[in-house]
């Protein structure tokens, strides 16, 4: 950020009162900029024990195979955000059965969230945002086209449970190995 | 939003090529501001089966009750931000046990994440955000001064489980009754 939102003055780098972290300040009207990271929400939507998946038609990652997930959106609670995005990326409708993952990615400032689904039918299409969408069952699933991390990790997670039988909640997080700690 | 924070022409109001939703769009560089819900991450802190609560000395809220949350920073997970936010607001350090509680408030465009921690030590004060920082019995919660309904519908989650020995993860919303739907 280098101009204010609100007022379009010049904006300065420097820690605010009370505050211990840098943001963009503005001299003119006070403005604050607290940059904070984004939640990314969908989930793993099952028909007959197979599990849907994209194939991504858009970047970053395009060709790849991922879940219906994408940015939450102001006004929405995070399984309205899923039940979207799970629409606008297969084309199904979805029913959410319970909250399984959430993975911390640090290095790009995002929370992945995703909830076990089942389909109401089985009725799903190519969208924009995906140039396949397919049912595959767990032993079929394509590990090595992978679009995420969260994915793998969510999908991992996922069959771990179907063959214990019980389905928990998982937490985890991405670290990058260059990262300062 | 009126000014773009990276050229500092004016935005105006319109719907991207190829989304949905109205946002912020600077006809000189391009810039769309997609204004995304806020993560908050705290814990509900333990100690010989006490629960520690802040007393806000600082608004929203000032002088009501609160568990040790705020708004997670770029550059963290959300473990790390409820552990930094429980120190910042209550002077303790804790060990986190699990996830607990995710609360979507949509009408503040907002999710709340809290985790069961143990205190490592007895130790903790008032600090500049905390007036009070006090363990209570969970027979002692002072439910009429919660400051947050997030913080109450955890707290009530958490005697439910404690009650039947069984702590899982429970999810929630919070919904005004103005939103419109
Ligand atoms: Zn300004
Ligand atoms: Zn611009």
């Amino acid at each position: 950020m280098r101009f204010c939102p609100k007022c379009g003055h010049q904006v300065n780098m420097e820690i605010p009162d009370g505050d211990n972290r840098e943001r963009a300040v503005c001299p003119n009207c006070s403005f604050i900029d607290y940059d904070n990271p984004l939640m990314v929400t969908g989930t793993i939507p099952l028909y007959q024990g197979k599990v849907l998946l994209c194939k991504r038609n858009i970047e970053p990652r395009f060709g790849y195979w991922t879940l219906p997930a994408g940015f939450m959106e102001n006004g929405e609670t995070t399984v309205e955000g899923a039940l979207r995005e799970t629409l606008e990326e297969s084309g199904s409708e979805v029913t959410i059965k319970q909250p399984f993952s959430m993975v911390s990615i640090p290095h790009v400032n995002q929370v992945h969230l995703f909830y076990i689904a089942e389909l109401k039918q089985p009725d799903f299409h190519p969208t924009t945002e995906s140039s396949e969408v397919e049912l595959f069952e767990l032993s079929d699933i394509p590990w090595d086209e992978m679009a995420f991390s969260s994915v793998r990790k969510s999908l991992e997670f996922f069959v771990a449970d179907h063959k214990s039988g019980d389905y928990g909640f998982h937490e985890d997080s991405i670290l990058i190995s260059t990262r300062p700690e």
